[in-house]
């Protein structure tokens, strides 16, 4: 499955966030915001393995990613897709999507990530992109 | 389970658009963009009975709603709940939320949708709130 230009020019330009839903333990939604880039038609997102979307991820790897940009808030891509997950590289994605939407390495704009779990790389393979992006 | 004064204040006051998370029928995610209101507790938005998320919440009423100001994207609440769906008053409720997202009527902002579905309103009791707001 291949995203659309306007899609990848809209991850690769734009501090766009994006929300991902995983799956709980007992079947029911999960949801949080993450920063994301994008490697040919996977799209990438970190984690630590201390969080929920980890745990969650690590169980059931479907995944769904909302793009949704605050400034044309009438466009979107749902991305549905499935999740592998790695710790390496973590430290070095962290670093490039920290940089990508704050401009500042990421132990600068978050020091209190020092005392973080071990970062994780989170490769999202999509099966169907829905919408208008 | 309350809503915090913050997130009650940010509903009530702001065009926050919000990302809606439910099942398929495989049990994976789904998400959509929605225009949001609050009664009480209890947050509101619109669908279409014709609609993806209408017949998974039909299925299947475990809900997640994510709220991401644009303008202050590192706040977010996260509410876990449950849905009931109902028919009665669903063009009243797409023609408030019309008014309060784009200062007009529904059938102004989006005149094709004379076409649309019979209207749902979609009421979700929160069961549990994540997050700084």
């Amino acid at each position: 499955m291949a995203l659309s230009e306007a899609l990848k020019k809209l991850v690769d330009d734009t501090a766009v966030f994006a929300v991902v839903a995983t799956l709980q333990p007992d079947g029911s939604p999960q949801q949080s915001v993450v920063w994301l880039m994008r490697d040919g038609d996977d799209l990438l997102f970190s984690t630590t393995v201390d969080r929920r979307k980890y745990k969650n991820l690590s169980r059931e790897p479907r995944v769904n990613i909302m793009i949704n940009p605050a400034d044309s808030p009438y466009t979107y891509a749902e991305v549905r897709g499935t999740a592998a997950l790695t710790t390496e590289g973590g430290p070095e994605l962290i670093n490039q999507l920290s940089r990508k939407y704050t401009g500042k390495d990421y132990a600068e704009f978050n020091p209190a990530s020092q005392d973080d779990a071990q970062r994780v790389v989170v490769r999202v393979t999509p099966r169907k992109v829905v919408g208008s992006l």
